[in-house]
C-alpha cells in the first residue's frame, strides 16, 4: 500500500505538516512518499492508494500550483475513483480562507472520485495550522496520516 | 449491513430521488430503510453503517426540518465516526444552490468523522435533480445508492 | 437608515458578538435593532436596508432555528434584492466549521439579491470567534458593524 | 467609472459569455476592458472599480491560470477593498462544479475587501452555462453586466 503525500510550500509552515502526516501514515506500516509538488508527475498519481495534498490558503482556495497539478490530472479522469484523498492547510490567521482552502482540495478529489474522511474531534474537513505549526497542530497531523492511511487499509483491503 | 436513507419532501422531487436510492443500495443486497426525516429518531442512527440524507435546495443549504435533526445529533457525537455518508438534492435550477446544499450536508457528515465519496462522471458531489427527477436522474441516484453500498461494504469489511 | 442584527445564542458568545456588531452599526449614526431570531417576524425583514444574521457553528452551518427564519423568508423573495447583507458566528475551535458557517448565511442572502463585503485585514467573510469572544474579536465585530454601516450609506445613498 | 472582465477560456464557451456581460455592463453607459487573463497585468487591477472574473469549471475551482493572477495580486493587497467584484463560470454538466468555481472567485475577490452581489431570480452565485451558452445564458449574461455596473455606480456614487 503507497500513499501520496504532496505539497507546496513557502514559508516551511504546510511542509512541516506534510512530514507529521508522511510519520503518521509510516505510523501505520504504509508506504508514503513525501513530494513537493513540482517533483510530482501526473502518472506517477496513478501508484498510490492515497494521496494527501497541502498548500498555504492563499485567497480562499489552494495555490495556483497545487490546481496546475490536479488541472492537469485531467489526463488520467476517472482512474483515481475510489482511492482515498486528504487534504491540509497552513493559513495565516483565524477565519483567513483555512476551511475553504481544505475543502477546494476535497471538492478536487470528490471530482475524480475518490474517497474522503472527516474528523469528529479535531479539525474536521483536515488538519489546519494558523502560523507556524505547534506541538497541538503536530500531533493532530500525525493523527491524520493514522487515520488515513487505516482508511485506505480497509478500502483496499488489507 | 444497513443504510439509512432520510429525505425531506415537499413536492415529492427528493422523495422521488430517495426512493431510487434505495432501490440502488437494495441493488447490492444492503438492507435500507427509507424514512422521511420526521420519523427519524436521533438514536435509530447509531443502527446504521451508512446515512444518507436528501432535502431539497432552500436557500443554499440543507432545509431547517434536516439540519435540525444533524443538530440534535450532537447527542451522539462521535459515534457516527467512521461511517459512510451521502447526500442528494432537487433543486429548482441550475446555478440554484442545489451544490451548495449537498455541500452543506457532507460538511455535516464530515464533521461527524463520516466518510463521504464522490463520482468522475456523473454529479459530483452526489445526485442533484432540476425540477422533477428525469430518466437521467432516475438513473443516476439507482448507481449512488449502489456506489454508497459497495463502499459500505468494504469500509465494513463484507 | 435602519440595520437590522439578528442572533441566535445558547452560551452568549454568539450574542457578546452581536452587541459589539451592534455598537459598530451606531457609531456610524445608523439605527440597529438587535434581535434573537425567535422574536424576529418574517414581515419585519422588510424594514431593514441591511441585515446581519449570526448564530453559533453547529456541523458546518447555520443552526436549524436561524435556517428556519431563512427558509420562511422565501415568502417576500425578491424583495430583499440590493440590500446589504452579513453574517458571522462563534465556534468551538479553530478548522471547526466556522468558514463554511458564515458562508451558508452568506450564500442565503446571495440567494436573496442581497450584497455581500469580505474584509482584507481582518477575518475575512465575516467576524469568527473561537470560544469566548475576547479583545481581539471585540474589535473586529465593532469594525464590522461599521463596515455594514458604511456599505449601507454608500448603497443607498445617504 | 470603468470595469475589468477578464476570462480564461479554451472552448470559447467561458469568452462568450465574457461578452455578453461586457455588453451589459457597456448598457449602463460605463467603460468595460474584456481581456483574457494572460493579457490582465497585476498592476492594472488597481484601475478599474470593478472587476468580473470568469473561468471554466476544473475540478470544483476556477482554473490555475486564473489562480495565479488572483495569488499574485497579493502585492496590492489591501487596495482593492471596496470594490465590486463578480464571477462566472462555463461547465460542462449540471452539479459538476460550477457553483462551488463561482464560490471559489468570490471568495478570493472577499479576501481582498470587495463587494460581491448575488441575484433573487437567475443563477444566484453568477452566471453559470452547462456546455455552449444558449439565448438563457446570454440574456443572464447581460442582465449581471447590467447589475454589476449599476451597484459599481452606486458605490462610487455616480
Amino acid at each position: 500500500m503507497k500513499i501520496l503525500i504532496s505539497y507546496y510550500s513557502r514559508t516551511g509552515n504546510t511542509k512541516k505538516m506534510a512530514e507529521a502526516i508522511a510519520r503518521g501514515v509510516r505510523d501505520e506500516g504504509a508506504t508514503c512518499d513525501l513530494k513537493e509538488i513540482t517533483d510530482v508527475e501526473i502518472d506517477q498519481l496513478l501508484e498510490y492508494e492515497a494521496l494527501i495534498f497541502g498548500a498555504p490558503t492563499y485567497y480562499g482556495s489552494m495555490a495556483a500550483e497545487m490546481k496546475k497539478l490536479l488541472d492537469d490530472s485531467v489526463k488520467h479522469h476517472g482512474k483515481l475513483a475510489g482511492r482515498v484523498g486528504g487534504a491540509f492547510t497552513s493559513s495565516g490567521m483565524i477565519g483567513g480562507g483555512g476551511e475553504t482552502t481544505i475543502l477546494s482540495i476535497l471538492e478536487a478529489l470528490m471530482i475524480h472520485g475518490m474517497i474522503v474522511i472527516g474528523d469528529a474531534t479535531i479539525q474536521h474537513y483536515g488538519p489546519l495550522a494558523i502560523g507556524e505549526p505547534d506541538a497541538k497542530v503536530h500531533k493532530m497531523c500525525i493523527e491524520y496520516g493514522q487515520k488515513i492511511a487505516r482508511l485506505t487499509k480497509k478500502v483496499f483491503g488489507n
